[in-house]
């Protein structure tokens, strides 16, 4: 039984929280000074508690527990955050990390010293999605690297070259290094918190696909050109983006999300008929036949039959990232763990990207939510309640329990 | 009977496009040198004419016929244009005018001077819509012209005073001067070109109503919020924008126009729920019952049931210009004038403003169009057939023959 510190803990997400405050949030983002500060923190930290310690040329820190009996189980995140952020996005999955390796210490049984923890870097994107586990699993290649640059332009190459930092020296991952891949993370959603449930068992990492709709028309004087004459690609759009949305409705899962972030119409006088219209679209699903179904979709919709709409319409995809599904043993052995300690839990999928989706196409992985407050992240408005922290560690641990035996 | 030199008109028509020629158009914005010395030159023509000329504070050019038995028919339009424009756009309308008197002048027969020939400033609005036709009837307060700039902010005012021209010294019209004004002009629009109709028999000048429908919801995780419990103003938006567009196309009059001319989502990320979303509306028509209908309709419309849409609405009116009817004993002559030249015409609106709008408001008003080459206007490719030009004319000229008998 690994028994949590849950004043060691929330002492440690706050002292993490102090690299970069901002207001209630953090803003610390990958290759600043403090996020380089916070992880030669966590460093000390893991190699206080026993663990052999190593950060890469990009800052991945890792910490390696002591035994050699067997494959390991690597339990992390992030501690990297977007600009102006929440204080557990990342820093959860990774303090509950230590506070694990810190609790297996205190048991002082050997054999229990195969967890290994991790910080990855720059999850967030700040240069380049998920740059850290990338790396580690060998997705991450030389022109990927080339072309990493932040929202200001400025080139990941020269910011490694600036802080000496060498790309070449890199932590990688072998091959039956680890049994397991723990991530718990903050929900960033409402659902457990409006549900009233504690603990969210991640079923997998949703695919996203992402489209850019077009449509071409013809501007025209909207007071002199009858409307049975004109080419007006705004009118169009409205029409074809009513319909996606009924067939999307109609299509969906109950878990299924999907999104029209973005529109416009040129010119965008209100005295002249749109000559162009432009809609972004995404749809997010764990199950790719759902992906296959909704493409299917906005294909069929943007395809209007000859002569029904007089305009082009053009679909170009943004972004097409495959779903990860977590490994299920992992999420009985999460759930079998929430039970035991009269934790509800639910299953359900992560919208968002984690590390956990890259890692988890190598090894086997597991990501427990605990609840966000009002559903905010990315927000310096982010947070989670003290119970709901220590009640997710706990989880993690008894989890980590049975994963180990 | 009044006879037309078609030669002599196009050869004005083509004379006055050399002030500011651009390519194939027109670059002769109010109060720059090339309206200024279009205006002097409009002057002397309709001096040579015979008619008695002045030229007032804004540039506003009258010239007046010689009679002083009974009212005169004022024939006119503007000669800006907007940037970039067509050789045709309000110029048809003044050489037209000028036309007439050089064709009276040659008959020589004193009681026909009872022609007065305007080209009235800014009808474009470079700085203020309609200002010389508006400061003529007495509808410009001095409020108007402190407010008056270009769209590089540039005050009315101080280019008066930089060309030292006196806003004080304008020409009025007296009560009972005219019985009526005439304007011809560019159709602007597809219709007649469609047709095949060579004359359009203008009926009014459509009023204009614009809104902006707002709509404000939550801006959230597009991946990690569930479907129902998203305050999503952008969907909301399209499902109002559909239906108003259902509403208008089963409401609308045959000659009915709107258009959604403008629409944004914020914060406009593809992965972000709108939080707020926005959508400009306007309709035009010259029955202010249709305008009233649709009004009401987009009101109901945007005031969703309680509990319908978790979004607010509002709707914001941005114009209402009241629509102008057009003389109908006027309408009825140019009808008359058009059969007896063997030229099939049609009543039909004009979506767009003119001087027409203004004057119509005090004395009774008759407007012609001619054909506009593929509907096309405020642009260099503006034209109209010089046979369609000519045969305009020469309608007009009928009309006012039998308004001064």
């Amino acid at each position: 039984m690994i028994e949590i510190d849950p004043e060691r803990l929330i002492g440690n997400l706050r002292k993490l929280s102090e690299f970069g405050r901002c207001g209630t949030g953090v803003h610390r983002t990958a290759f600043s000074d403090e996020d380089l500060a916070a992880r030669n923190w966590l460093s000390d930290k893991l190699a206080a508690a026993g663990l052999g310690v190593e950060m890469d040329g990009f800052g991945n820190v890792i910490g390696r527990g002591a035994s050699r009996s067997g494959p390991h189980v690597l339990v992390g995140s992030h501690t990297d955050t977007v600009p102006r952020g929440g204080w557990l996005d990342g820093a959860l999955g990774v303090i509950y990390g230590l506070e694990l390796a810190q609790a297996i210490a205190d048991v002082g049984e050997p054999d229990l010293a195969r967890v290994d923890v991790i910080s990855f870097q720059d999850e967030e994107g700040t240069y380049f999605s998920c740059l850290g586990s990338r790396s580690f699993v060998g997705e991450l290649s030389e022109a990927d690297l080339d072309a990493a640059r932040n929202a200001a332009g400025e080139r990941l190459r020269d910011v490694l070259a600036r802080r000496s930092m060498n790309a070449g020296q890199r932590l990688r991952l072998d091959p039956g290094q680890y049994s397991a891949y723990l991530e718990a993370h903050i929900e960033q959603g409402p659902l457990l918190e409006a549900e009233g449930v504690p603990i969210g068992i991640v079923t997998g990492i949703v695919g996203i696909r992402r489209f850019r709709v077009t449509v071409s028309g013809q501007a025209d004087h909207a007071g002199t050109t009858p409307m049975r004459m004109r080419r007006d690609a705004g009118r169009a759009l409205l029409t074809l983006a009513n319909r996606l949305n009924a067939c999307f409705e109609t299509d969906a899962n109950p878990n299924t999300v999907w999104n029209f972030g973005s529109i416009s119409f040129k010119p965008g006088a209100p005295n002249v008929v749109p000559a162009e219209a432009e809609l972004m679209v995404e749809f997010r699903d764990v199950d790719a036949s759902v992906l296959d179904r909704f493409e299917a979709r906005l294909h069929e919709v943007c395809t209007p039959r000859q002569g029904q709409m007089p305009v082009e319409v053009g679909v170009t995809t943004l972004a097409n990232e495959p779903p990860t599904l977590m490994d299920e043993s992992i999420a009985k052995a999460a759930e079998h763990a929430a039970r035991s300690l009269a934790a509800a839990s639910r299953r359900m999928p992560s919208g968002a990207g984690h590390d956990a989706m890259v890692i988890g196409r190598h090894v086997p992985t597991g990501m427990i939510f605990v609840p966000s407050i009002g559903g905010r992240s990315h927000d310096i408005s982010e947070s989670t309640h003290e119970a709901d922290i220590v009640r997710g560690c706990r989880v993690l641990a008894a989890t980590l329990s049975q994963l180990l035996n």
